[in-house]
Parts: C-alpha cells; structure tokens; sequence
C-alpha cells in the first residue's frame, strides 16, 4: 500500500474511497503530462488500499482501527480517456462493486482539477500466506 | 517510451517485441515481490514501444530506422498471475493481434527466469497532434 514511496492514504467520503496525490516532474514521458505508468500505479495502490478499507468496514471497523487485512491486484484495467496535466494534485476514488471474504472489485476513477483522466478497474484479493513474511 | 528512466529498448525475436529489465531494490511494497504498479508500467511502455515498432515494420522499417511514430496507451489490463520475485531480470514479450493506422493491440507477457508471472493487453493509438509539443 506504499509502493514507491507514494505513500498513499485512503479515506471515506460516504460509500467511496478516496486519495490524493502530487505527480513529481520526473513523473512523465511527455512533456506536461502524467505518465500513464503513474496512473496506473496510483489504482493500483488506491485498490488495495480501498480493498482493505472495504474489509474493514465490512467488519464494522474504520481505516487505522486496528491491523487491516492485506490485499494483493489480481487484475488491474486502466482506460485512459485523455491527457493527464503535470502539476495539479490527482485525486484517485473507488467504489466497491463486489466484496466477497477473499475478493474485492472496486471501480475507479483519476482526476485532475475536476476532470475525470482515467477510470479503472481492480480486482484485489487476500494476501495468499506465503507472502507474508514472518508470519 | 522511457518513462522514469526505465529506458525500455524494444527488439524483434520473430514476430515477438521483446524487452528486458532489471528492477532495483526499492521497487517493492512487499519484500522480496516486484510491486505490480512498476509491473503495469513495464507492460504500458513496452505496449507504446511495440506498437511503434510494429507500425515501422508494416512500412518495411526496423527499429530505430528514421523518426518512429509515437503512440500512447489507450486502455491496459494486466493480470497479476503469481507473485513476481524480486531480483531476476524480467522479460516482457508482446504479440501484435491487431493493426489500423491509428492503433495497435498488443498481447504481452512479463516472466522472471522463464516464469510467466502477468499478461496484459494494450491498446495503443497515435499520440494526438495537441500532445506533440513543438510540432
């Protein structure tokens, strides 16, 4: 959930979950544009964080009330509708559209100033226990 | 096509694009596992890049053969098969399934030490005249 240093935190607003994130000028390709690598990483990291949240709240807990359950993407979809700005904050928000005990499918969007960028799909689920380490 | 200095370079193996790349350290959100959004970026820049090569090779050019066209990606998906280790060089493959004169779809594969860990499909378009700056 804080790949590369994106460190990104989740919150609720109502039924959706929400981050914000600041591009570094060294996150492009084009001139002036986000690099759609960033963009993916972003609903990536914004899925299974959100996943988690889901979980939680499925259990009756809110974000930071004790350990979250970890999630891993199994399937990421990214449409990119148009042109990312470099400079503003982006805004990445999800919706739980299917929450199952191992599965969480959220559909996103990124935004920019307003503007709907991109939307994506994520279906994030349970850390298999092999991966974590030390338990 | 380099997007955060991953300087993808882009070959032909038959009909295969393919390119290699060898992930550092901090490239991780949980130890010892590439973490999935450099993986998702890997796949989009090698999508760009294929599709470029793809186009100079049905106008009877090699890569790197006059100016190349440039491409951005228009959707991706990527299904995160298994866990991705981290410290073996990656390979990623892509197939061309489809081309017009603005678009190119691209089946990939991404493996560490000849373990297929994700799939994706790009769909990439001609990069839009506004995009080009100095153009």
């Amino acid at each position: 959930m804080n790949p590369e240093g994106h460190q990104l935190k989740t919150v609720w607003e109502g039924d959706e979950t929400v981050s914000m994130f600041t591009p570094e000028p060294y996150h492009t390709a084009i001139p002036g544009y986000v690099y759609g690598g960033l963009i993916a990483s972003l609903l990536d990291c914004h899925g299974t964080g959100g996943a988690a949240a889901a979980m939680l709240r499925r259990e009756g807990r809110d974000i930071g009330e004790g350990e979250a359950p970890r999630f891993v993407t199994a399937s990421l979809q990214v449409d990119f509708l148009k042109p990312t700005p470099l400079g503003p904050e982006l805004e990445v928000r999800g919706r739980i559209v299917e929450i199952t005990d191992r599965k969480v499918v959220l559909d996103e969007t990124l935004s920019a100033e307003g503007v709907v960028t991109a939307k994506g799909r994520v279906v994030a689920v349970r850390m298999p226990e092999a991966m974590v380490e030390g338990s």
